[in-house]
């Protein structure tokens, strides 16, 4: 069994929950986390135009900004399957969130040795 | 060495605290998070014995609900064990948090190939 | 390719983030937890002075409450790195957060089979 885990944009979670719902993967668990990827993040250009029109004639203050390598609040699925049903579910992740733009995230998978279900006390493939 | 994660019951949290506690497991990380598992929530009949009564004069009423898949908050708890304590610690999370309706959650077993203690520079299982 | 967790004290999340930002691991994912350890925490001793010493007085008032096992926000940084740069990486956080008092915390290293990048579908250490 293998533990997928996505970190995908907090204004992705809406349409990943609804495509995991319509897929095999409906249950999956959630957090909050903020982060930041190998890329600076230029928020001015995201966040308000203006500033960012202000900042492209001043150039040193962007880079200023963006120096300061901001964490970014993210939403951190886990969601455990088969180890045959990975690459379904991995490509799934990435049609739903995939935007092309620095922040899309990241998923990555490790194995999983065992799963119980606490209720039943079923283990294995059983208790996914 | 492995890595426990249970799932559990928001309102579990303490009683599996002192059962921790008075085991030979008493260190482990908790947070907070939302997820779903595969069973619809029927959150009429969890919250509120009144509507549920409406609820079944009105079985369409309980079934729109129902397919809503809201996320319930749970509590995500990481213990460090040595391989051969894992069956022990999974008996004892299974013992406090079996309530046997849906919902009470899971445990998942992943190897941890090593471990540091931050304050000495210990390393492997004298870091547990 | 490997998932390093570190379970840090609050108040050196932002040394942390300034030491990675430096190193050649400058992306990472945090998020709150609130964890307890092995050993007791003294919070009488670490919280305020004054009352310490009344505790001192008063040693079962201490003990009585040093029994709580309270448990204490900490954050968790986790990060993926290329195997071979995994001692170079616990190093630094050892280095940053080794305050050498109970509680700075713990490393733990776990494999992680596959690594996507949503954004450009790069997989394996290209998209670390």
């Amino acid at each position: 069994m293998k533990e997928v885990t996505a970190i995908i944009r907090m204004n992705m979670i809406n349409a990943t929950k609804a495509a995991l719902l319509k897929s095999k993967f409906p249950s999956f668990t959630c957090r909050k986390v903020v982060g930041r990827g190998k890329k600076k993040v230029r928020f001015l250009m995201i966040d308000d135009e203006s500033i960012e029109s202000k900042a492209v004639e001043d150039k040193k203050f962007v880079e200023d900004i963006s120096e300061m390598h901001r964490l970014v609040p993210k939403r951190m699925l886990t969601i455990l399957v088969k180890d045959e049903e990975v690459q379904e579910l991995v490509e799934l992740i990435i049609d739903v969130n995939r935007t092309s733009n620095p922040g899309d995230g990241k998923i990555f998978v490790s194995d999983v040795t065992d799963v119980y279900r606490i209720r039943t006390g079923e283990v294995g493939e059983e208790a996914l």
